[in-house]
């Protein structure tokens, strides 16, 4: 079986990229599959995301290409791999639960490493499925020394390349951000930018709101700030306590980061003055 | 034919008042078509509205009714008639357009008493339908003065019902909107409470979400803060330009604009707390 | 604490229906809580839900109702208590998933007494959870010979209040479908009456449509025609080949199948004509 | 102000098509401005819509990029003009008034070179807007001769690129749809497959649908049956009348057939196996 490889550019703008880059492809005898192109007016930038098959040694084709782009070019080839992923949830079970069905179905393209929780509300369930939960309680400790032990505790679970938090209710340092940028993939129960920070579901309700909806965004060091991949929303109405919208909410939520979660898993985001291309 | 009306409650809750009220009906011989109630337990607030039909003498009927709801209850009964209307609008006609659209096929249950505009660029469309155009502009004159104007004018097309701000791009002053309080309704291109204030479109844009929408409301003093009538939304991606997203917002805008009207001349919105209940 | 009760009523429309019933539950001295009432025109029916609190004798309240509800009446007082459930599945567990996590986390009034399949792929996973799993094999059985099976397997459970096709991929003979009249739900994946029948993702792929969608809906005799409860749809375009249709699908599958079930669990659904009225 | 060209093209699929394209063009000094290429596997078909800025002699473009392309490969370069159309419609006005709004507003990259009906219903409306309106009555005329009449019609208003059936009523006959092969829109009032026929929202009112739509497409020999372009849907319950799932629906039709419209307009689709790829 011939391998497969996803190559992803993100560069300046600049005429005959798409002609360079297919030459290259085309001259080592790779076969492209997919192939999605898009260029930023606003901020003249081209985004490129190919997937080919055939053998390429990949540091040379890497060497080549970055002959053809222009200079600090971002460029990936990347032979899929089963990523490694750490979920963290705090009591919450829908999101996280979501997520498990679909490991245990093997539909998630990943190996979860682990759970991580400030709880251990949820870790019956989730060693049902024979993932290793860990509890590091926040009781008695100040924000920052509840993430040094976070932080020791995902230095122990090897290569991590998303966190995603499932339901996890707490606000992330700056810190902590920052050692897992771009990496760190959140939902927000609400179509952001409606309804930042907290009990957006009681923010909905008090504003008498006909939609109700969730994010999934890539995290930065504004509270749900960082670039969207995906949102959806369902219609409401009068009759809705905010209890219920809750409810109803969860189903938007868990659908939406399990969508995003995927698109990160296949490669197919690129992030770029605080926006995301998806392809 | 028998005669149709609309009974309209709002008052504080107590036990037996659909019992109290499908009595006072049954006895006097109304035959209820259409019957809706709803209880807010967070403001302990009963909303009913019933369509009966019958020989009702109004005056005694609600005095009657009068005597069964608690001290101060909001009760209306309305024999069906058009309501009249008086569009204003700026420079955009597909808000206006789909109005006059309706309105020329007779789906409107309303008579549009006239449009009024800062500008004249829409009278041509207007006229095709036999409407009267009514230019105030702006220039030169104080928002303050301005709206004298724009009063003095509306005075003179008797009574109005609803004042409907069918992409009307200025911002109404407290004196305006106390003078035609919980009747104007106003589109404003946002799923609110997401981007509040101008170019909501570019906001959007900037903040790369991955849906937009619109939003009717009425209009209260705090800009886009009013209570919400009806909210639709669209999915975009990141190929969509700000122009794009206002292109493909704009179907979103005048449906949710029309439904929400419709909404209000069959007398199915009750405001209360800011938010609304609509049957 | 005082009771709940939900009264449930559907008959022919006349006159004095809602003044009678509300009546007598006033001078019951019982507190109506939430209360829907519809009559649907073309076949002159009333129906109608009451939540009402209070201490009621069932027997001698439904006595009193059926003396002012004209005759042939279906009333029902339920006193709310777990309904016990039975999921029949195949092979995919996204629509069983679903329904274990929410069961697990106590969303889900209801009892599941067992989980039924043909296959034994999803034993592990339910039992993850505690539930009895059966395999009850269609291996070298004809259709009816099989469904004896089942049916013997299902009399040992104990009272069932409904049956929820997860994803079962049998088709049930009348024989089945009649003993449980009105008790069996079943996920679609197709928005129907598009697609009836086998592989409706390979259909949908084949006739090129631009959405896809999931029904839940109660069986009958006609396959894919019993009366529809809920259905859902998604957008998709030309580049999802009927893998990634059944993939994308799946979400709006179990999604609906959940809604559906809940409003089942909470008495909502009224049956009529093929049709339902959910309030 | 530079040139634009749309290249469209359509072949067997087989390696380096992009890179030879893209080769032409660079040499060409073409600039690309928006790329878009898809494979179709099921079919192993190429398809790809490129939008190039520069001067370009279309003649010997053409002659070179098929040295290039597999046989029979359809390709065409197309210097944007504003395509000729002419709107077919029976007595309904909103799918034609949404059209004709937007017409106005300049936003149709066309020239609505006629209406055509059956009936004169809706030729003030059109005349408003100063477009030709032709009835050609059917009465007394058999299908056949009603045709040849509707197509002596047509033949007068010169080049016609598409034919839009705004909601017009009567069936074509093979004949004409050849005439106009790939160049017919139709807007059908249900989310095809679903009521293909006569009375799509009295059957969804049957049936008991909780969603209804709209589905326009090209027409071919078999009715409702032609390429997908757009669909739409709503959610609607069991108090929708099949009146009033028509008014609803309206809102959804005109939105899908006039984003069909557009999409035609500015060549973003391909046909192929009775299926639209639209870029």
């Amino acid at each position: 079986m011939t391998k497969q490889y996803r190559i992803l550019i993100q560069c300046n703008d600049e005429k005959g990229l798409v002609y360079k880059v297919s030459s290259i492809l085309y001259h080592r005898n790779l076969n492209i599959l997919a192939n999605n192109e898009f260029v930023d007016r606003t901020h003249t930038k081209f985004f490129m995301r190919s997937v080919v098959s055939g053998e390429a040694n990949r540091e040379s084709l890497k060497a080549e290409l970055k002959e053809v782009l222009p200079p600090n070019a971002y460029l990936e080839i990347i032979a899929p791999r089963k990523k490694q992923i750490v979920l963290m949830v705090t009591k919450e079970s829908h999101a996280l639960g979501d997520l498990l069905i679909r490991y245990e179905a093997g539909e998630l393209d990943a190996v979860i490493v682990g759970v991580v929780s400030n709880y251990d509300t949820l870790k019956p369930l989730v060693e049902k499925f024979g993932i290793p939960f860990y509890t590091v309680s926040h009781e008695g400790l100040s924000r920052e020394a509840h993430e040094v032990r976070v932080m020791e505790c995902l230095a122990g679970l090897g290569r991590i390349d998303y966190i995603v938090l499932a339901k996890y209710m707490r606000i992330l340092t700056p810190v902590f951000v920052e050692a897992y940028t771009d990496k760190i993939i959140n939902i927000h129960h609400s179509f952001l930018p409606a309804f930042i920070g907290a009990n957006p579901y009681k923010q909905a309700y008090e504003r008498g709101v006909k939609i109700i909806g969730a994010t999934a965004h890539f995290v930065n060091n504004n509270l749900d700030e960082g670039p969207i991949i995906a949102q959806n929303v369902i219609h409401i109405d009068h009759a809705y306590s905010w209890e219920d919208m809750q409810r109803s909410g969860r189903d938007v939520e868990k659908i939406v980061l399990s969508r995003a979660l995927k698109l990160a898993l296949e490669d197919r985001i690129f992030i770029h003055a605080n926006k995301t291309v998806i392809f």
